[in-house]
Protein backbone atom coordinates (compact mmCIF):
# COMPACT_ATOMS: atom_id res chain seq x y z
CA UNK A 1 0.00 0.00 0.00
CA UNK A 2 1.32 3.70 -0.76
CA UNK A 3 2.35 5.64 1.58
CA UNK A 4 -0.57 8.67 1.38
CA UNK A 5 -3.41 5.59 1.34
CA UNK A 6 -2.04 4.18 4.50
CA UNK A 7 -2.07 7.43 5.87
CA UNK A 8 -5.66 8.58 4.72
CA UNK A 9 -7.10 5.48 5.97
CA UNK A 10 -10.00 5.86 8.27
CA UNK A 11 -12.16 3.20 9.91
CA UNK A 12 -15.74 2.71 8.81
CA UNK A 13 -16.41 4.36 12.35
CA UNK A 14 -14.91 7.70 11.51
CA UNK A 15 -11.92 6.39 13.71
CA UNK A 16 -8.57 7.28 12.10
CA UNK A 17 -5.03 9.20 12.86
CA UNK A 18 -3.25 12.22 11.79
CA UNK A 19 0.04 10.57 10.53
CA UNK A 20 3.11 11.35 11.82
CA UNK A 21 5.78 12.53 8.62
CA UNK A 22 3.02 14.55 6.54
CA UNK A 23 3.97 18.13 8.48
CA UNK A 24 5.93 20.95 8.30
CA UNK A 25 7.36 21.80 11.53
CA UNK A 26 5.07 19.59 13.51
CA UNK A 27 1.82 20.71 12.33
CA UNK A 28 0.04 17.76 9.28
CA UNK A 29 0.05 19.91 5.65
CA UNK A 30 -3.46 21.21 5.08
CA UNK A 31 -3.77 19.37 1.90
CA UNK A 32 -3.08 16.41 3.70
CA UNK A 33 -5.90 16.90 6.05
CA UNK A 34 -8.07 17.53 3.29
CA UNK A 35 -7.82 14.62 2.09
CA UNK A 36 -7.62 12.77 5.64
CA UNK A 37 -10.85 13.95 5.82
CA UNK A 38 -12.21 13.86 2.03
CA UNK A 39 -11.37 10.07 1.82
CA UNK A 40 -14.14 9.16 4.18
CA UNK A 41 -16.40 12.11 3.23
CA UNK A 42 -15.74 10.09 -0.46
CA UNK A 43 -16.29 6.59 1.17
CA UNK A 44 -19.76 7.86 3.08
CA UNK A 45 -20.81 8.81 -0.29
CA UNK A 46 -20.61 6.50 -2.11
CA UNK A 47 -18.94 7.82 -5.15
CA UNK A 48 -15.32 7.90 -7.16
CA UNK A 49 -14.82 11.27 -7.27
CA UNK A 50 -14.36 14.44 -5.15
CA UNK A 51 -15.84 17.44 -7.45
CA UNK A 52 -15.60 20.56 -4.94
CA UNK A 53 -13.72 20.17 -1.34
CA UNK A 54 -13.91 22.85 1.10
CA UNK A 55 -12.27 22.72 4.19
CA UNK A 56 -12.16 25.21 7.58
CA UNK A 57 -9.38 24.57 9.41
CA UNK A 58 -9.58 25.18 13.04
CA UNK A 59 -6.83 23.69 15.25
CA UNK A 60 -3.22 22.38 14.32
CA UNK A 61 -3.06 18.92 13.12
CA UNK A 62 -0.74 17.53 15.44
CA UNK A 63 0.23 13.50 15.14
CA UNK A 64 -2.51 11.24 16.81
CA UNK A 65 -5.86 10.20 16.81
CA UNK A 66 -9.17 11.85 15.34
CA UNK A 67 -12.27 11.18 14.55
CA UNK A 68 -14.40 12.76 11.40
CA UNK A 69 -18.03 12.57 12.14
CA UNK A 70 -20.44 12.74 8.54
CA UNK A 71 -23.78 13.66 7.67
CA UNK A 72 -24.95 12.75 4.49
CA UNK A 73 -27.12 16.19 3.34
CA UNK A 74 -28.44 15.20 0.22
CA UNK A 75 -27.99 12.05 -2.49
CA UNK A 76 -28.48 13.44 -6.05
CA UNK A 77 -28.78 11.44 -9.05
CA UNK A 78 -25.39 12.91 -10.41
CA UNK A 79 -23.40 14.02 -6.61
CA UNK A 80 -23.61 13.44 -3.33
CA UNK A 81 -23.29 16.37 -0.44
CA UNK A 82 -21.74 15.60 2.62
CA UNK A 83 -20.01 17.34 5.50
CA UNK A 84 -18.08 16.19 8.25
CA UNK A 85 -16.01 17.80 11.22
CA UNK A 86 -12.36 16.20 12.30
CA UNK A 87 -12.14 16.12 15.82
CA UNK A 88 -10.04 15.23 18.55
CA UNK A 89 -11.60 14.24 21.51
CA UNK A 90 -13.87 17.10 21.91
CA UNK A 91 -12.15 19.57 20.12
CA UNK A 92 -12.80 20.40 16.46
CA UNK A 93 -9.73 20.45 14.03
CA UNK A 94 -11.40 20.71 10.39
CA UNK A 95 -14.80 21.52 9.43
CA UNK A 96 -15.17 20.27 5.85
CA UNK A 97 -18.10 20.50 2.95
CA UNK A 98 -17.44 17.90 -0.06
CA UNK A 99 -19.57 17.04 -3.12
CA UNK A 100 -18.92 13.85 -4.89
CA UNK A 101 -19.58 12.56 -8.13
CA UNK A 102 -18.35 10.75 -11.24
CA UNK A 103 -15.72 12.89 -13.08
CA UNK A 104 -15.52 9.90 -15.63
CA UNK A 105 -18.18 10.68 -17.48
CA UNK A 106 -18.43 14.42 -18.41
CA UNK A 107 -19.98 16.12 -21.24
CA UNK A 108 -17.49 16.91 -23.37
CA UNK A 109 -19.76 19.21 -26.25
CA UNK A 110 -18.14 22.29 -25.30
CA UNK A 111 -14.45 22.47 -23.67
CA UNK A 112 -12.82 26.10 -23.38
CA UNK A 113 -9.51 26.94 -21.85
CA UNK A 114 -7.89 29.96 -22.38
CA UNK A 115 -5.47 29.37 -19.40
CA UNK A 116 -2.28 27.85 -20.06
CA UNK A 117 0.42 25.52 -18.17
CA UNK A 118 2.62 26.75 -16.19
CA UNK A 119 6.32 27.12 -18.02
CA UNK A 120 8.41 24.57 -16.44
CA UNK A 121 11.66 22.97 -17.44
CA UNK A 122 12.06 19.88 -16.99
CA UNK A 123 11.56 17.95 -13.20
CA UNK A 124 15.75 17.26 -13.59
CA UNK A 125 16.37 21.25 -14.30
CA UNK A 126 14.39 22.08 -11.75
CA UNK A 127 14.66 22.11 -8.09
CA UNK A 128 13.93 19.19 -5.48
CA UNK A 129 12.57 20.24 -2.61
CA UNK A 130 14.06 18.54 0.44
CA UNK A 131 12.78 17.79 4.08
CA UNK A 132 15.87 19.72 5.46
CA UNK A 133 15.98 22.66 3.49
CA UNK A 134 15.04 26.16 5.12
CA UNK A 135 14.61 27.50 8.68
CA UNK A 136 11.82 24.43 9.15
CA UNK A 137 11.73 21.36 8.70
CA UNK A 138 9.52 19.60 6.49
CA UNK A 139 9.45 15.95 6.56
CA UNK A 140 6.48 15.70 4.50
CA UNK A 141 9.17 16.65 1.33
CA UNK A 142 10.28 12.14 2.50
CA UNK A 143 7.11 11.26 1.19
CA UNK A 144 6.52 13.81 -1.92
CA UNK A 145 8.90 14.60 -5.10
CA UNK A 146 8.30 18.38 -5.62
CA UNK A 147 11.01 19.96 -7.55
CA UNK A 148 10.46 23.44 -7.71
CA UNK A 149 11.09 26.32 -10.87
CA UNK A 150 14.54 27.62 -10.26
CA UNK A 151 13.25 31.18 -9.75
CA UNK A 152 10.97 30.04 -7.32
CA UNK A 153 13.16 27.89 -5.34
CA UNK A 154 15.65 30.35 -3.90
CA UNK A 155 13.30 31.94 -1.08
CA UNK A 156 15.04 29.54 1.29
CA UNK A 157 18.09 30.96 1.10
CA UNK A 158 16.82 34.75 0.78
CA UNK A 159 17.37 34.78 -2.92
CA UNK A 160 13.33 35.66 -3.95
CA UNK A 161 11.57 36.22 -7.16
CA UNK A 162 9.88 39.37 -5.77
CA UNK A 163 6.86 37.97 -7.09
CA UNK A 164 3.96 35.98 -5.02
CA UNK A 165 4.11 33.03 -7.43
CA UNK A 166 5.35 29.06 -6.90
CA UNK A 167 5.57 26.54 -9.29
CA UNK A 168 6.73 23.07 -9.76
CA UNK A 169 6.41 19.41 -10.50
CA UNK A 170 4.58 16.79 -8.24
CA UNK A 171 4.62 13.69 -7.70
CA UNK A 172 4.32 10.96 -4.68
CA UNK A 173 7.76 9.54 -3.51
CA UNK A 174 6.37 6.00 -3.32
CA UNK A 175 5.58 6.42 -7.16
CA UNK A 176 1.46 6.14 -6.62
CA UNK A 177 -0.49 7.29 -9.18
CA UNK A 178 -1.87 10.95 -9.38
CA UNK A 179 -5.90 10.53 -8.71
CA UNK A 180 -8.85 12.70 -8.08
CA UNK A 181 -8.19 12.67 -4.26
CA UNK A 182 -4.89 13.28 -4.19
CA UNK A 183 -5.77 16.63 -5.99
CA UNK A 184 -6.91 17.26 -2.54
CA UNK A 185 -3.59 16.80 -0.80
CA UNK A 186 -1.89 18.64 -4.13
CA UNK A 187 -3.16 22.00 -4.19
CA UNK A 188 -1.60 22.77 -0.88
CA UNK A 189 1.32 21.16 -0.74
CA UNK A 190 3.74 23.59 -2.62
CA UNK A 191 5.69 26.15 -0.42
CA UNK A 192 3.00 29.49 -0.27
CA UNK A 193 3.77 31.82 -3.28
CA UNK A 194 3.95 34.96 -0.85
CA UNK A 195 7.71 33.32 0.23
CA UNK A 196 8.57 34.66 -2.91
CA UNK A 197 8.04 38.52 -1.99
CA UNK A 198 10.44 41.08 -0.71
CA UNK A 199 8.64 41.03 2.44
CA UNK A 200 8.70 39.38 6.19
CA UNK A 201 6.29 36.32 6.05
CA UNK A 202 6.60 34.09 9.15
CA UNK A 203 4.18 31.55 8.67
CA UNK A 204 0.53 31.21 6.33
CA UNK A 205 -1.96 29.29 8.33
CA UNK A 206 -4.96 28.33 6.15
CA UNK A 207 -8.59 29.19 7.39
CA UNK A 208 -9.94 28.18 4.33
CA UNK A 209 -9.48 26.04 1.42
CA UNK A 210 -11.22 24.84 -1.72
CA UNK A 211 -10.18 22.82 -4.32
CA UNK A 212 -12.31 21.93 -7.56
CA UNK A 213 -11.41 18.45 -9.08
CA UNK A 214 -11.63 19.39 -12.89
CA UNK A 215 -10.57 16.17 -14.55
CA UNK A 216 -9.28 12.48 -13.59
CA UNK A 217 -5.82 12.97 -14.30
CA UNK A 218 -3.60 11.22 -17.01
CA UNK A 219 -0.63 9.04 -15.82
CA UNK A 220 2.10 10.90 -15.12
CA UNK A 221 3.68 13.96 -13.00
CA UNK A 222 1.65 16.94 -12.33
CA UNK A 223 2.81 20.42 -13.16
CA UNK A 224 1.26 22.87 -10.53
CA UNK A 225 1.19 26.40 -10.02
CA UNK A 226 0.29 28.76 -7.52
CA UNK A 227 -0.37 32.35 -7.14
CA UNK A 228 -1.47 35.41 -4.57
CA UNK A 229 -2.60 38.62 -5.90
CA UNK A 230 -3.96 40.63 -2.82
CA UNK A 231 -2.69 40.43 0.32
CA UNK A 232 -4.94 42.89 2.40
CA UNK A 233 -6.01 43.24 5.90
CA UNK A 234 -3.68 40.16 7.29
CA UNK A 235 -5.40 37.79 5.11
CA UNK A 236 -4.47 36.39 1.50
CA UNK A 237 -5.87 34.40 -1.12
CA UNK A 238 -4.07 31.68 -3.01
CA UNK A 239 -5.08 30.34 -6.49
CA UNK A 240 -3.60 27.08 -7.81
CA UNK A 241 -3.83 24.83 -10.90
CA UNK A 242 -2.81 21.65 -11.41
CA UNK A 243 -1.83 20.55 -15.55
CA UNK A 244 -2.00 17.15 -16.13
CA UNK A 245 0.74 15.12 -19.00
CA UNK A 246 -1.49 15.80 -21.40
CA UNK A 247 -2.18 19.46 -20.62
CA UNK A 248 -5.40 19.60 -19.36
CA UNK A 249 -6.16 21.34 -16.17
CA UNK A 250 -7.38 18.59 -13.49
CA UNK A 251 -7.65 20.69 -10.09
CA UNK A 252 -8.33 24.44 -9.58
CA UNK A 253 -7.72 25.56 -5.72
CA UNK A 254 -8.36 28.70 -4.06
CA UNK A 255 -7.34 29.65 0.07
CA UNK A 256 -7.69 32.24 2.39
CA UNK A 257 -4.66 32.28 4.81
CA UNK A 258 -3.75 34.96 7.09
CA UNK A 259 -0.35 36.77 6.78
CA UNK A 260 1.30 36.10 10.00
CA UNK A 261 4.69 38.02 10.93
CA UNK B 1 -36.19 49.30 5.67
CA UNK B 2 -34.44 48.21 2.86
CA UNK B 3 -35.68 45.73 0.15
CA UNK B 4 -32.49 43.37 1.28
CA UNK B 5 -32.76 43.61 4.71
CA UNK B 6 -36.64 42.70 4.64
CA UNK B 7 -35.87 40.13 2.38
CA UNK B 8 -32.98 38.29 4.12
CA UNK B 9 -34.86 38.31 7.81
CA UNK B 10 -34.73 34.83 9.12
CA UNK B 11 -36.33 34.93 13.19
CA UNK B 12 -34.12 33.60 15.97
CA UNK B 13 -35.37 30.22 15.73
CA UNK B 14 -34.13 29.84 11.72
CA UNK B 15 -37.45 30.10 9.95
CA UNK B 16 -38.03 32.34 7.59
CA UNK B 17 -39.01 32.49 3.83
CA UNK B 18 -37.40 32.70 0.34
CA UNK B 19 -38.96 36.29 -0.75
CA UNK B 20 -40.61 36.43 -3.99
CA UNK B 21 -38.83 38.83 -6.67
CA UNK B 22 -35.71 38.09 -6.32
CA UNK B 23 -35.55 35.49 -8.95
CA UNK B 24 -34.51 34.53 -12.81
CA UNK B 25 -37.50 33.09 -13.96
CA UNK B 26 -38.63 31.80 -10.89
CA UNK B 27 -35.93 30.33 -9.43
CA UNK B 28 -34.28 33.17 -6.63
CA UNK B 29 -30.77 33.77 -6.93
CA UNK B 30 -27.74 31.99 -5.64
CA UNK B 31 -25.67 34.94 -4.06
CA UNK B 32 -29.48 35.72 -2.53
CA UNK B 33 -29.81 32.54 -1.17
CA UNK B 34 -26.30 32.89 0.36
CA UNK B 35 -26.77 36.25 1.41
CA UNK B 36 -30.25 34.56 3.14
CA UNK B 37 -28.62 31.75 5.01
CA UNK B 38 -25.71 33.99 5.48
CA UNK B 39 -26.72 36.83 7.46
CA UNK B 40 -28.73 34.02 10.09
CA UNK B 41 -25.61 32.30 10.21
CA UNK B 42 -23.56 35.61 11.23
CA UNK B 43 -26.35 36.36 13.48
CA UNK B 44 -25.36 33.06 15.56
CA UNK B 45 -22.07 33.74 15.01
CA UNK B 46 -22.36 37.37 17.19
CA UNK B 47 -19.51 38.76 14.34
CA UNK B 48 -20.34 41.33 12.51
CA UNK B 49 -18.80 40.60 9.11
CA UNK B 50 -18.73 37.21 6.76
CA UNK B 51 -14.96 36.44 6.07
CA UNK B 52 -14.96 33.36 3.99
CA UNK B 53 -18.67 31.99 3.13
CA UNK B 54 -19.45 28.73 1.34
CA UNK B 55 -22.57 27.48 -0.26
CA UNK B 56 -23.66 24.19 -2.01
CA UNK B 57 -26.55 24.55 -4.26
CA UNK B 58 -28.95 21.60 -3.93
CA UNK B 59 -32.43 22.27 -4.64
CA UNK B 60 -34.05 25.67 -6.64
CA UNK B 61 -34.89 28.02 -4.27
CA UNK B 62 -38.55 28.72 -5.43
CA UNK B 63 -40.23 31.26 -3.05
CA UNK B 64 -41.62 30.00 -0.17
CA UNK B 65 -41.16 29.03 3.18
CA UNK B 66 -37.30 27.78 4.62
CA UNK B 67 -35.77 26.98 7.73
CA UNK B 68 -31.97 27.27 8.70
CA UNK B 69 -30.82 24.65 10.70
CA UNK B 70 -27.01 25.89 12.03
CA UNK B 71 -23.95 24.59 14.37
CA UNK B 72 -21.62 26.54 15.81
CA UNK B 73 -18.23 24.00 14.99
CA UNK B 74 -15.99 26.38 16.97
CA UNK B 75 -15.90 30.29 18.93
CA UNK B 76 -12.53 31.43 18.29
CA UNK B 77 -10.28 34.36 19.24
CA UNK B 78 -10.83 36.04 16.07
CA UNK B 79 -13.47 34.12 14.17
CA UNK B 80 -16.37 31.64 14.91
CA UNK B 81 -17.59 28.91 12.20
CA UNK B 82 -20.41 27.79 11.56
CA UNK B 83 -22.65 25.80 9.47
CA UNK B 84 -26.30 25.67 8.53
CA UNK B 85 -28.61 23.83 6.17
CA UNK B 86 -31.58 25.29 4.79
CA UNK B 87 -34.69 22.97 4.07
CA UNK B 88 -37.89 23.32 3.09
CA UNK B 89 -39.84 20.83 4.71
CA UNK B 90 -37.36 18.09 4.89
CA UNK B 91 -35.86 18.92 1.77
CA UNK B 92 -32.42 20.39 1.83
CA UNK B 93 -32.22 23.63 -0.83
CA UNK B 94 -28.24 25.01 0.96
CA UNK B 95 -25.41 23.72 2.70
CA UNK B 96 -23.53 26.80 4.11
CA UNK B 97 -19.95 27.14 5.56
CA UNK B 98 -19.11 30.04 6.84
CA UNK B 99 -16.44 31.93 9.17
CA UNK B 100 -17.19 35.16 10.84
CA UNK B 101 -14.88 37.97 12.32
CA UNK B 102 -14.50 41.77 12.24
CA UNK B 103 -12.98 42.92 9.36
CA UNK B 104 -12.70 46.78 10.81
CA UNK B 105 -9.42 45.86 12.81
CA UNK B 106 -7.57 43.99 10.17
CA UNK B 107 -3.43 43.80 10.40
CA UNK B 108 -2.54 46.78 7.30
CA UNK B 109 1.47 46.25 7.68
CA UNK B 110 2.07 44.45 4.35
CA UNK B 111 -0.92 45.72 1.46
CA UNK B 112 -0.42 43.92 -1.67
CA UNK B 113 -2.66 43.94 -5.02
CA UNK B 114 -0.88 43.09 -8.37
CA UNK B 115 -5.01 42.54 -9.63
CA UNK B 116 -6.53 46.42 -11.17
CA UNK B 117 -9.99 47.29 -10.78
CA UNK B 118 -12.65 46.65 -14.54
CA UNK B 119 -11.81 49.28 -16.88
CA UNK B 120 -15.62 50.12 -16.46
CA UNK B 121 -17.00 53.40 -18.31
CA UNK B 122 -19.19 55.84 -15.98
CA UNK B 123 -22.25 54.05 -15.02
CA UNK B 124 -24.65 56.68 -17.05
CA UNK B 125 -22.42 54.92 -20.20
CA UNK B 126 -22.90 51.51 -19.21
CA UNK B 127 -25.92 49.65 -19.64
CA UNK B 128 -28.84 48.92 -17.37
CA UNK B 129 -29.67 45.28 -16.53
CA UNK B 130 -33.68 45.46 -17.09
CA UNK B 131 -35.62 42.86 -15.40
CA UNK B 132 -37.39 42.41 -19.06
CA UNK B 133 -34.54 42.04 -20.81
CA UNK B 134 -33.22 38.68 -22.73
CA UNK B 135 -35.31 35.77 -22.96
CA UNK B 136 -35.82 35.08 -19.42
CA UNK B 137 -37.97 37.55 -17.00
CA UNK B 138 -35.22 38.79 -14.15
CA UNK B 139 -37.53 39.98 -11.55
CA UNK B 140 -34.42 40.93 -9.01
CA UNK B 141 -33.62 43.81 -11.63
CA UNK B 142 -36.39 45.50 -10.05
CA UNK B 143 -34.57 45.70 -6.71
CA UNK B 144 -30.11 45.98 -7.73
CA UNK B 145 -29.22 48.59 -10.05
CA UNK B 146 -26.65 46.92 -12.45
CA UNK B 147 -25.26 48.31 -15.34
CA UNK B 148 -23.15 46.06 -17.81
CA UNK B 149 -20.13 47.34 -19.59
CA UNK B 150 -21.49 48.22 -22.82
CA UNK B 151 -19.26 45.35 -25.10
CA UNK B 152 -20.48 42.61 -22.39
CA UNK B 153 -24.39 43.78 -22.53
CA UNK B 154 -25.06 42.63 -25.99
CA UNK B 155 -25.28 38.83 -25.00
CA UNK B 156 -28.93 39.02 -24.27
CA UNK B 157 -29.75 40.27 -28.31
CA UNK B 158 -27.31 37.92 -29.79
CA UNK B 159 -24.20 40.04 -29.82
CA UNK B 160 -21.98 38.15 -27.85
CA UNK B 161 -18.52 39.55 -27.17
CA UNK B 162 -17.07 36.42 -27.87
CA UNK B 163 -15.40 36.07 -24.15
CA UNK B 164 -16.37 35.05 -20.33
CA UNK B 165 -16.22 38.35 -19.28
CA UNK B 166 -18.73 40.55 -17.44
CA UNK B 167 -18.28 43.24 -16.00
CA UNK B 168 -20.64 46.17 -14.55
CA UNK B 169 -21.92 48.26 -11.66
CA UNK B 170 -23.60 47.02 -8.51
CA UNK B 171 -26.25 49.14 -6.55
CA UNK B 172 -29.16 48.32 -4.44
CA UNK B 173 -31.86 50.11 -6.48
CA UNK B 174 -33.40 51.58 -3.08
CA UNK B 175 -30.07 53.03 -2.22
CA UNK B 176 -29.37 50.30 0.47
CA UNK B 177 -25.24 50.76 1.25
CA UNK B 178 -23.19 48.37 0.59
CA UNK B 179 -21.82 45.95 3.36
CA UNK B 180 -19.90 42.77 4.00
CA UNK B 181 -23.44 40.88 3.86
CA UNK B 182 -24.16 42.22 0.34
CA UNK B 183 -20.64 40.85 -0.77
CA UNK B 184 -22.65 37.42 -0.91
CA UNK B 185 -25.16 38.54 -2.89
CA UNK B 186 -22.76 40.84 -5.03
CA UNK B 187 -20.70 38.08 -6.64
CA UNK B 188 -23.58 35.87 -7.90
CA UNK B 189 -25.63 39.22 -9.16
CA UNK B 190 -24.64 39.51 -12.64
CA UNK B 191 -25.10 37.73 -15.70
CA UNK B 192 -22.84 34.57 -16.09
CA UNK B 193 -19.76 35.65 -17.97
CA UNK B 194 -20.08 32.56 -20.53
CA UNK B 195 -23.07 33.87 -21.85
CA UNK B 196 -20.69 36.14 -23.79
CA UNK B 197 -19.05 33.50 -25.74
CA UNK B 198 -20.56 31.84 -28.46
CA UNK B 199 -20.95 28.55 -27.97
CA UNK B 200 -25.02 27.60 -26.75
CA UNK B 201 -25.34 27.69 -23.03
CA UNK B 202 -29.18 27.34 -21.88
CA UNK B 203 -28.44 28.04 -18.35
CA UNK B 204 -25.91 27.91 -15.83
CA UNK B 205 -27.06 26.23 -12.35
CA UNK B 206 -24.18 27.05 -9.62
CA UNK B 207 -23.78 23.80 -7.61
CA UNK B 208 -20.61 25.62 -5.19
CA UNK B 209 -19.88 29.25 -4.63
CA UNK B 210 -17.70 30.76 -2.31
CA UNK B 211 -17.01 34.38 -1.33
CA UNK B 212 -14.25 35.84 0.57
CA UNK B 213 -14.78 39.34 1.72
CA UNK B 214 -11.50 41.01 1.71
CA UNK B 215 -13.15 44.50 3.04
CA UNK B 216 -15.70 46.69 4.34
CA UNK B 217 -16.46 48.29 1.28
CA UNK B 218 -16.60 52.47 1.73
CA UNK B 219 -19.96 54.11 0.77
CA UNK B 220 -21.09 54.10 -3.30
CA UNK B 221 -21.65 51.63 -6.03
CA UNK B 222 -18.96 48.43 -6.31
CA UNK B 223 -17.48 47.53 -9.99
CA UNK B 224 -17.60 44.23 -10.64
CA UNK B 225 -16.12 41.71 -13.23
CA UNK B 226 -16.65 37.83 -13.73
CA UNK B 227 -14.23 35.73 -15.33
CA UNK B 228 -14.83 31.74 -16.48
CA UNK B 229 -11.49 30.30 -18.00
CA UNK B 230 -12.31 26.59 -17.93
CA UNK B 231 -15.28 24.94 -19.25
CA UNK B 232 -14.73 21.47 -19.10
CA UNK B 233 -16.27 17.84 -18.60
CA UNK B 234 -19.72 19.79 -18.41
CA UNK B 235 -18.26 22.03 -15.64
CA UNK B 236 -17.12 25.54 -15.35
CA UNK B 237 -15.56 28.00 -12.46
CA UNK B 238 -16.33 31.52 -12.31
CA UNK B 239 -14.18 33.69 -10.89
CA UNK B 240 -15.29 37.11 -9.19
CA UNK B 241 -13.87 40.80 -8.00
CA UNK B 242 -15.56 43.27 -6.54
CA UNK B 243 -13.71 47.03 -6.26
CA UNK B 244 -15.22 49.74 -4.11
CA UNK B 245 -14.90 53.42 -4.60
CA UNK B 246 -11.43 53.93 -3.17
CA UNK B 247 -10.21 51.04 -5.58
CA UNK B 248 -9.94 48.57 -2.70
CA UNK B 249 -10.59 45.19 -3.53
CA UNK B 250 -13.39 43.91 -1.02
CA UNK B 251 -14.70 40.78 -2.54
CA UNK B 252 -13.42 37.93 -4.38
CA UNK B 253 -15.83 34.66 -5.22
CA UNK B 254 -15.37 31.67 -7.49
CA UNK B 255 -18.08 29.35 -8.45
CA UNK B 256 -17.98 25.92 -9.81
CA UNK B 257 -21.31 25.66 -12.23
CA UNK B 258 -22.69 23.41 -14.52
CA UNK B 259 -22.52 23.97 -18.60
CA UNK B 260 -26.37 22.86 -19.05
CA UNK B 261 -27.74 23.10 -22.56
Amino acid sequence: MSEFDEATHIAADGSGEIAAGWDIGGNANGGYLLALAGRHLREVSGRPDPVTVTGHYLAPGTPGPIRVETEVIKRGKRFTTVTGTMRRGERPMLQVLGMFGDLSDGDRAVEINTLEPPELPPIDLCLRREPTQGVVAVPMMDRLDIHLRPEDAGFSHEARSGRAEMAGWFSFADGRPIDTLAMLMICDALPPAVFNLDVPVGWVPTIEYTVHVRGVPAPGPVRCVFRTRVVSGGFLEEDGEVWDSADRLVGMSRQLALMAR
